[in-house]
């Protein structure tokens, strides 16, 4: 955005907010949402309203002014925090993100359940049925084994890397029209209906749903690298298929939407990560992407499997692995639980962060820029955001094993069968926990996601 | 939009436009408006308030059901126009042309004004003040000059135009991101505020105000020929300097806006045509724009300048230059009057535009995707649109005279400062023949028009 409409912007959003929570709390849509209730027969008509009232009581937690500026704050500190990144300098961008966190807890106790803390408050924006002890316990099953995970995974791969650095083929180049026409074959062997949706190009890749009917994703090209393409659009298809999955009689309506970030998350890295890096996947699909860029006619399958799968201590989330992914986000959890918690002062962050780096993940952020700076999250008042994406990265694993188990990985029809099944089909009826208690037999557990990474790069 | 999102868009459209038109009617919006006016007092509060009351009072004369179905009906026809116009099959677009002119024959009736037509009734929507009888006072105005000027013009082109097509360097290559940087060089020399606004991609150009301080555009590129690009950028740099030049404290009041759509494409015309392939504008500009590409290393400027002044009886109304673009016009006006008045039936349409187009230019299209179903407005259901085009056309030559004749051409910062003066900062205080005539100090009128072509062509 051109930095002449960033007032305006401010103002734009925050209108809407206080209009939006204005109808939210009337008592016009109070008194259809009680008629509603009233009336309600069915399991899904109680659900219905259930996801309305949940909505209508969250709007009348807060008030309109802390709404309106709130809005108003994080579009400016968003503002902030792109100049600020492009400038590596932390200092322009605290005193925002100082009154972000403030109104942020603020917002988090009011919203926050009894007995339960500020950032339970804010979690509860964006996943249901799990409390900062629930979220803790999850983390700490992680740290207890994915660092030293990652350490010999990273020790194993080094003479292989040190080999594939030396591939020109990998390098490119992969002119950018060939690398879309793969990436559209790859997202049509997924599944993805292109009837239903587009696949173009932008600067950060993304998938969005129009409406109903027009699901539509994006990737991006560099001409010197493929991976970055291939997994974004991976990634975006695995989301796509999830919101071309949802029930068509219930479109537009409460019940018809996703489950949980979590789940829209679990169901994009279970195409990218578990699928898409799989050595069936690329015994199927090589030919043609080799056979599309002159730069691969001397590299093999299993140069580029091997490729897919290296494993690096990075500084970027956006860029790292499966296998240090949620170490990125581990860090993130539990210093926004202390921004929130008065914990941590904002001035600290940098220095917080940098120790957790060095201590997660043995590595140093040389500035801001790619370190606390990196994500735009914070800056746009998404705290207890992060923490969804660990979620959801081990539910890709937990419903890829029970797909498994069901038989349904055999081929690809069979496992968006399944998908289709446990998890589209479900739309919003369940919480996250109780939805995957149903799909999988058991209760969310990091066990198969570490067991998978174990298989995978340790087998 | 892929095909499986047609149903889901027309009916998106048409609960808005219901919804909206619900919000028009209401006596609580036509309370408040009452109540603003009896406490109106300067000019501005005024007007402010009789822009509200039109838009009410039309909205009043059309029934909720037939806002509805009309959207309904051209979101679909729109999708329609895209699929026929690809198979080159008027007759797959036929019946939903047919359910549009049905819809906006009964819209024009209820919104002619007493004693006037449906066609007036339509025309309203777009500019006021200028009834049918006008509007075919103009076209006969340029009918009688515009067809005899056009073949003396193709003529006297003829040797030279054999010369250009023999210059390579005129066919490129023009590498994508060198047109980019030439294409906001030349938006900056115009005065485009490019911190309120950017310059991007996209298949077709246009201009885009998000909100204020936030005015967009967006070029095409066609890596074998420049003039596509400069001139869309000129064109859209022409309507975003009208919209960074509306006066900021009215921004957001129905007040703050532009006059009308002709005003608008005058704006885009002026810079476009009687600034952008003017000699002095290429003097100044060439030195550059030849800089960027090694292929106009043997192009004079001489040649840029003819090249850019090509005249040529073409089928595509957007392709086409500054001589002949009125007369593609003509055609339409002449076609969608008869077509609402129920003196062209729409299947005789192709028929009626072929003819048109024989008799005005010459020209027998061979097929109807070059023909009547090359725009896509009558199946949006924008009839009475394309006049304005002509007028914007019209006024730019208006415009410029004036400015001229106010010593206001020597530069293009003084001519923005008259336009802005004169133009821009009114805003929409007065309709288009009172803004025009305040401005020039005439009634609007063809003649300058004419005067311009004549100069420069038949100079």
């Amino acid at each position: 955005m051109p930095s002449g409409g960033e007032a305006t912007r401010a103002e734009v959003l925050s209108t809407l907010a206080k209009v939006l929570h204005a109808r939210a709390v009337s008592t016009e849509l109070a008194d259809l949402s009680s008629q509603a209730a009233s009336e309600a027969s069915s399991f899904d008509e109680k659900r219905q309203v259930e996801l309305v009232e949940r909505d209508l009581e969250r709007a009348r937690k807060v008030p309109s002014r802390l709404v309106e500026e709130t809005t108003r704050t994080c579009s400016l500190a968003q503002q902030a925090w792109s100049r600020a990144k492009k400038e590596r300098d932390f200092k322009m961008f605290l005193p925002h993100l100082e009154a972000v966190v403030k109104l942020k807890r603020e917002e988090g106790v009011l919203l926050a359940p009894a007995g339960g803390t500020a950032y339970d408050g804010l979690l509860s924006d964006y996943e249901r049925g799990m409390d900062t002890a629930d979220w803790t316990r999850l983390f700490d099953e992680l740290e207890a084994e994915l660092p030293a995970m990652v350490s010999e995974i990273v020790e194993r791969q080094k003479s292989s890397n040190g080999r594939l650095d030396g591939i020109a083929g990998l390098k490119g180049p992969f002119p950018m029209h060939a690398q879309m026409e793969v990436c559209r074959k790859l997202a049509t062997a997924l599944g993805y209906d292109f009837t239903r949706g587009r696949l173009d190009l932008s600067a950060h890749p993304f998938s969005e749903t129009v409406h109903a009917g027009d699901s539509r994703i994006t990737t991006r090209i560099d001409e010197t690298e493929l991976t970055g393409s291939v997994y974004s659009t991976l990634h975006e298809t695995g989301h796509a298929l999830y919101e071309q999955g949802l029930p068509e009689d219930l479109s537009g309506t409460p019940l018809g939407g996703f489950c949980s970030m979590s789940v829209h998350e679990s169901q994009s890295r279970l195409w990218e990560n578990l699928v898409g890096r799989s050595d069936n996947f690329w015994q199927e699909q090589w030919p043609a992407v080799r056979d599309a860029f002159p730069a691969f006619s001397k590299v093999a399958l299993e140069d580029w499997l091997a490729h897919s799968r290296r494993v690096a201590r990075t500084f970027v989330r956006t860029e790292s692995d499966e296998a240090t992914y949620n170490l990125h986000v581990l860090v993130r959890f539990r210093l926004e639980k202390a921004l929130i918690l008065g914990d941590l002062q904002v001035a600290e962050l940098p220095g917080a962060w940098n120790e957790a780096y060095l201590k997660m993940l043995g590595i140093l952020p040389p500035h801001d820029a790619l370190g606390c700076m990196q994500d735009v999250h914070w800056s746009a008042g998404m705290f207890g955001y992060f923490p969804t994406y660990t979620l959801g990265n081990l539910l890709s694993a937990q419903l890829y094993q029970a797909a498994a188990e069901a038989g349904a990985t055999s081929d690809r029809p069979a496992l968006l069968g399944w998908l289709r099944a446990n998890i589209h089909s479900k739309a919003r009826r369940f919480e996250t926990p109780e939805l995957i208690e149903n799909a999988t037999g058991e209760k969310t557990t990091a066990k198969h996601f570490l067991a998978h990474l174990r298989s995978r790069y340790l087998g």
